[in-house]
C-alpha cells in the first residue's frame, strides 16, 4: 500500500493512493499514519480490506499539499557513507562499520515544500536516500534477516546537508544535519510488502533539470535490513522511527572546484524507484 | 515553580511541588507538562495563581514514582566538552565553539528509574549535568541574553555515556549516547524565575557513595545563553527542546587505569542546586 498525508502543514488527513492513481481517504478509518499504526497488523488489515472492498472514498487532489507521510517520528537515525561509490567521492575510506549520526524529526517537511538555505551557509548539499520505517520495536537484533522483518515501509528521504556546518565547525555531523526543512520526506510511506528488494532500488536527484546522482542500493555496504540489525545494537528502534540509510556518489562536495552548492532558487526532484517522486525550490532562511 | 509529573511510565500525571514540600495535583488544570504548556504564559499562570490561592489539591506521594518532568520532548541537543575542567580530564582542547551531539527523547527516563548497562558494553560511565528547557521557539537568535529569555525552566539531566560506543567504533558521538534509559531526566522542571543566576549552581554526582564530580556551572566554556544562542544558528530550537549543557571534571573516564566504569548493581546519586536530586540503579539490558 502507498500511504500518505495531504492537507496543510499540521493539519494532514491520512490517505492511500490506489493501484490506479486515485486518491483515497482514510481519515473514517484511521486518525493519522504513525508508529502506533504501524504497529497495529489489525489496523493496517482494515485499511487493506476497505481499499480492496473500494469502501474508501475518492478524494480530489487538485491542488492538495502532500505533507510527509508520518507524524509523531520518534527519531531519525542516519548512517553515513553506505554506499561505495559516495565513500569514492569525498575521500574517506569505506567504514569498517555503520557511522550512524542523527536528524531531529523537527526537520522533517513534505516532499514538494520549500527548502531553506541557512542563515551563513555557503555549502547546502542534496543527498537522496532510502528512508527505512520502523513497524516493530527492535531491541538487539540477532540477524540481517530479523532486522528486516522490523521494517514497516520505505520512503524517499532528502537528506539535506551543510557541509561547512557539518565538517568544519568543530564535534559531530549533527551541526551540519539538522537546519529547518533539511528533511523533505515522501511522497508516499510504501509498505514492505511492495518493495520485494530493498537492495535492488534506483536513486536519482536532479538539480535545475540536471541529472547529479544516478546511484543503486546495490551500491549500499551495509545492506537495509544489516543496518537495522546495527543500530538495535546501541539504541532500542520503535514503530515510527526512521533509518536514512545514506547518500549515492554524485553530491556537490563530490565535485570538482567550483563545487555547486545550493542557492535560493534552485529546484532539486528526486525519486527512488517505486516509491515516488519530490520537488523542491530551495529559498534563503 | 517545582513542575513535575509523577505515577508509572506513562502514564504521568502533572503535578507540582509547593514551597513547604507538599506535592499538588495539577490534572484538573492541565493535561500535561510539555512544550505546549511551557509556551502558554496564560496556563502558566492560571497554575500560579492557584498555587498561590491555595487551590491545588494535595497529592499522597507515598510510593509515587515521579517520572520525567516534561512530555513530548522534540529533542534534547547535547553540548560536549563544556566545561574548562572535562575539557582538561579528557585531553581534549577546549573547543572554540561549542559541540553538538543529539540524544533521542526515547532514551529519557524518571530520575530514579533503572539504568540500563547495554549489552557488550565495558565502558559505561556517569554525567552530571544541567539541562536547559526550551519555552519559546528560537531561531537565529542574536544575543546570549535573547537565548536566556527563550529558556523555561531547568532540571537536572543524567548524560549516561557508553565511551566504547562513543569513541572508539567509528562515526559520530550519538552511537554512545542513545541506549535504552540514558537520560534521566528530573525530579522537577524549576521554571526559570527561580534560577536567577544559571552559572552559579553546584553540579554532584556520587557513585556508590562516593563523590566523583563536585563541579559548578561557572566553569562552563559556554554559559546558558550563549548556548541557546548559538544552538539556534543550526537549527530551530521549539518549546520543549532540551539541551543538556555539559558535564563538569570526574567522570570515569577521567579516571586513571583502572577506570571505574559502571556495572549492574552499582547506585549513581546526582544534584544541582535548587533542581533536586537524583538516584539510580544500574542493572544489565
Amino acid at each position: 500500500m502507498k500511504l500518505l498525508r495531504v492537507g496543510t502543514a499540521g493539519r494532514e488527513r491520512p490517505a492511500l493512493l490506489d493501484p490506479d492513481g486515485t486518491l483515497r481517504d482514510l481519515s473514517g478509518l484511521v486518525t493519522d499514519i504513525d508508529g502506533t499504526l504501524l504497529a497495529d497488523e489489525h489496523a493496517l488489515g482494515r485499511i487493506r480490506s476497505a481499499a480492496e472492498a473500494g469502501d474508501l472514498p475518492a478524494l480530489d487532489a487538485t491542488g492538495l499539499r502532500t505533507g510527509p507521510p508520518l507524524a509523531r517520528i520518534g527519531k531519525i537515525v542516519c548512517i553515513g557513507l553506505n554506499y561505495h561509490d559516495h565513500a569514492r567521492e569525498t575521500g574517506a575510506e569505506p567504514p569498517s562499520e555503520p557511522v550512524i549520526f542523527f536528524k531531529a524529526p523537527d526537520t522533517v517537511v513534505g516532499p514538494d515544500d520549500t527548502v531553506l538555505v541557512p542563515r551563513g551557509s555557503v555549502k547546502t548539499d542534496w543527498e537522496v536516500e532510502l528512508a527505512v520505517v520502523i513497524g516493530r520495536t527492535a531491541r538487539y537484533l540477532e540477524s540481517a534477516e530479523d532486522g528486516l522483518a522490523h521494517v514497516a515501509g520505505y520512503a524517499v528521504a532528502h537528506d539535506v546537508s551543510e557541509r561547512a556546518f557539518q565538517i568544519e565547525r568543530g564535534g559531530t555531523w549533527d551541526k551540519g544535519k539538522n537546519c529547518e526543512t533539511f528533511n523533505p520526506l515522501g511522497p508516499w510511506l510504501v509498505t514492505a510488502d511492495e518493495v520485494p528488494d530493498p537492495q535492488n532500488l534506483s536513486l536519482r536527484l536532479w538539480v535545475n533539470g540536471e541529472l547529479k546522482q544516478d546511484g543503486t542500493t546495490a551500491e549500499q555496504i551495509f545492506p537495509v535490513g544489516e543496518v537495522v540489525r546495527y543500530v538495535s545494537q546501541f539504541m532500542t528502534l520503535y514503530p515510527g522511527d526512521v533509518i536514512n540509510t545514506g547518500t549515492p556518489a554524485g553530491v556537490a562536495m563530490g565535485h570538482p572546484e567550483p563545487k555547486p552548492y545550493l542557492r535560493a532558487g534552485d529546484v532539486v526532484e528526486l525519486e527512488v524507484t517505486g516509491l515516488g517522486r519530490q520537488r523542491q525550490v530551495l529559498a534563503q532562511a
